[in-house]
């Protein structure tokens, strides 16, 4: 018996959530913001950001649409059982500037609206831009901008002082929800190595695999991905993703 | 012992070389054009389509070195000792002609001028353009057209006479000219959905899986990936492939 107890006592101090949650009180993880953190991509990266380790700050245009957002996650996460930082929700622009890193996940037809409302609060940090460059109706047709790419653009227009770095759009937003393995690989690109770097580190974080890919020009890869898959996604019935391979 | 001659009689019957020979002997497959075919990609798509019993016709702006490619090709089969296809060197616009299917994979330098070359004689055919937009040096940095892609410009220039087929800008060349399994699926775009499944058809017979992927505009995922994976094989000194996940 006494080692019975000896074993449950070893077990409570190797219980998995009971460190996560003493590990989370003295959290030195960055902050992440979510600009546009309502929609379902941005609510997928919510849950596993905040199960990371990470505090998350959801932004939207309507505060109180963020709020609600803030809370359903914190309530997904509450039924999951599972340790996490907290997910506060709030305006795009605060969530910006409080985010140690800023990841922005917007429709297209506002990515360049909300980068200019955001420019001033994301100067010297990481900016993930995850926003595809489709155009409705036609979604499953790639459309890719003069520019070269959303990716491109975010990059042009906040200026050398934000290190922009392109990720995550070919990841399923219901597989990022869902308590699952997802299956389905990142191509990070950016011009600063450090800066995709740390990008790769929150995806792994989040459970994925991620791997450089070269400078932002290359953005233009995995936005216009997104449009094939959404094809596939169509014909083949399914949330098709992506591997590479010959890399361990 | 009759019984041990039996079973060598059906071994022999069996012997699947043996079949393959017999197959081809009365050839109905369609023959294929691949100009541009001494080339690394030409010589791997020329192997493996004459191993899966297609008459190949290699082209070049110089038949001298067609001819060459042909005889070394076919050397290489004998060594493999498989059955195969006859491969046969001629000039581009030979393999154009005489070619039921057409493939191009030329430098894209050469894209526009090799397409005017050959318009008059794939008119009414499908042809598939294996063409990168690269533009050297930068190889690694996705660089597209400003008409959105090479498959773009072929279809455009070619017309609505020929059926163009965007397919195999991501599978490594080494592969395609190794005897082995290659580890990536293909993205097949164009306008015709029965000029893709053609394309499929040959894209499996050479070994690989090929997927729809929607029309000609998309082709230029597949051509911006091309970047990404140079990319990707320099730093992490490999042949990167892609394989498409929640697809059996």
């Amino acid at each position: 018996m006494a080692d019975l107890t000896i074993a449950n006592a070893l077990n409570l101090v190797n219980d998995h959530s009971t460190l996560e949650v003493k590990n989370m009180s003295s959290n030195t993880k960055p902050s992440i913001g979510i600009v546009g953190g309502t929609g379902d991509l941005g609510r997928g990266l919510a849950l596993r950001l905040a199960k990371a380790g990470h505090a998350v700050l959801v932004g939207s245009r309507k505060p109180e649409q963020a709020v609600e957002a803030a809370e359903a996650l914190t309530a997904e996460l509450a039924s999951r059982d599972v340790a996490h930082q907290p997910i506060e929700g709030l305006d795009n622009v605060s969530a910006a500037e409080r985010g140690d890193i800023v990841f922005v996940t917007v429709p297209f037809g506002a990515h360049t609206s909300t980068l200019e409302s955001i420019k001033h609060a994301v100067q010297g940090k990481v900016l993930v831009d995850v926003t595809v460059p489709l155009v409705p109706p036609r979604v499953a047709r790639v459309q890719l901008p003069p520019e070269g790419s959303a990716g491109m653009i975010a990059q042009t227009l906040l200026g050398e002082g934000v290190q922009v770095v392109s990720a995550l759009q070919n990841v399923a937003a219901a597989h990022l929800q869902a308590d699952m393995d997802i299956p389905c690989d990142v191509l990070v690109t950016g011009n600063e190595k450090t800066a995709r770097q740390s990008v790769i580190d929150l995806i792994e974080a989040m459970g994925m695999r991620g791997f450089h890919a070269g400078l932002i020009h290359n953005a233009a890869a995995a936005e216009a991905l997104t449009s094939v898959l959404i094809n596939i996604n169509k014909q083949y019935k399914t949330h098709a993703g992506l591997r590479l391979t010959g890399i361990e």
